[in-house]
């Protein structure tokens, strides 16, 4: 295709979309997770009463996923933390997802895992308006991941399982590795870190990162 | 030298320091900073009274630091934080240094900066028992840094003031750039990084990093 070719294609590109040239890179924006939690439908009765229906805030930004307006406090033995975000729809097990600074404030260990891998990870005492709840596991520290379509997976030349390793630029950069690359069709491109890993990077919602390999 | 010869220099060496064979490696311990305040005098004497002398409660790795039983309530125009620990000895200026989450908590945006670069940074308001102080100034988050002798520059090949990157391993693994190499003959060797940057890592007070440059 010569250049008079590729300026025409560019052109009739950007009358479709309206002005804009969509940026053909290989960023990735960045989702940063504060501590939550997952319920199961039958925990959920436990704390705020038999067949309750948790209350859609805010969608996120993977599809199908979204914030309640509810918040339960969660307890360990030496410490708890209140107004802890329940994100939703309602899953086959409940799941907690902190900070490993919270490890120290609720006097428990939590492992680093990836979402939905629960077996042999501590349990946590739930705190809802009708009730509490003893978990005897689902406390984890979420492995770091990125959400992609298996479109994504093919452009980054990636698959799902596999751990990358992402990059950052600035006066607090540098690169995490074990990032697990979540691939399916039904995911928006996203990775995920919790607040301290972004903090640490000085990374914002508004900041994209790149995969190294 | 024969392999009876290296035999007996290792044998008088561990005779020499008691017992222990000292590794000489590449490895640098790692010192975790949580948010702590350095005063100056005219700053004590308004917090906890007129010539109020700080109290040591612990020795810090680095010579001549020390943690003080006194702690202050540091508030911004959001929130406030209790129980901001001070390090002793005091200082020419009052310095505050808080974790990047604390921004959002405080409601003031400080930056990333080294130790004494106070210019143009944020003030915040401190509350001791006896007063209280609007600083004007000296509200940062560390930048992180490498404390060493001139001798330990000379091992690492590194120079005073020079920019490394850190190496760290394992599921949170990863490297930190920009590492500022701060060498003099007062420093014992150590890498100070702040709570998020240590999490972030799952590093802990007894971890080792690596220059990797």
């Amino acid at each position: 295709m010569g250049k008079y070719d590729t300026l025409v294609e560019l052109l009739l590109e950007v009358v479709k979309e309206g002005g804009e040239i969509k940026e053909k890179d290989n960023s990735i924006p960045v989702g940063i997770s504060n501590r939550h939690i997952h319920l199961s439908q039958s925990d959920a009765d436990v704390l705020f009463g038999a067949g309750y229906t948790l209350t859609k805030t805010k969608d996120l930004s993977q599809p199908g996923q979204y914030a309640c307006q509810e918040t339960l406090t969660i307890c360990g033995p030496k410490g708890a933390i209140e107004k802890v975000r329940i994100l939703g729809p309602v899953r086959r097990e409940s799941q907690i997802e902190i900070l490993l600074a919270d490890c120290f404030k609720l006097g428990i260990t939590a492992p680093v895992r990836l979402s939905g891998d629960l077996e042999g990870t501590p349990g946590i005492t739930l705190v809802g308006p009708k009730g509490s709840i003893l978990l005897t596991k689902g406390l984890i520290i979420a492995q770091r991941h990125i959400h992609m379509s298996l479109a994504d997976a093919k452009h980054f030349c990636v698959t799902d399982g596999e751990e990358v390793t992402i990059q950052t630029t600035g006066l607090r950069g540098g690169t995490y590795t074990n990032v697990m690359v979540r691939a399916n069709d039904n995911s928006s491109l996203e990775c995920h870190l919790d607040t301290e890993e972004a903090n640490a990077m000085c990374l914002k919602s508004t900041s994209k990162i790149k995969i190294v390999k």
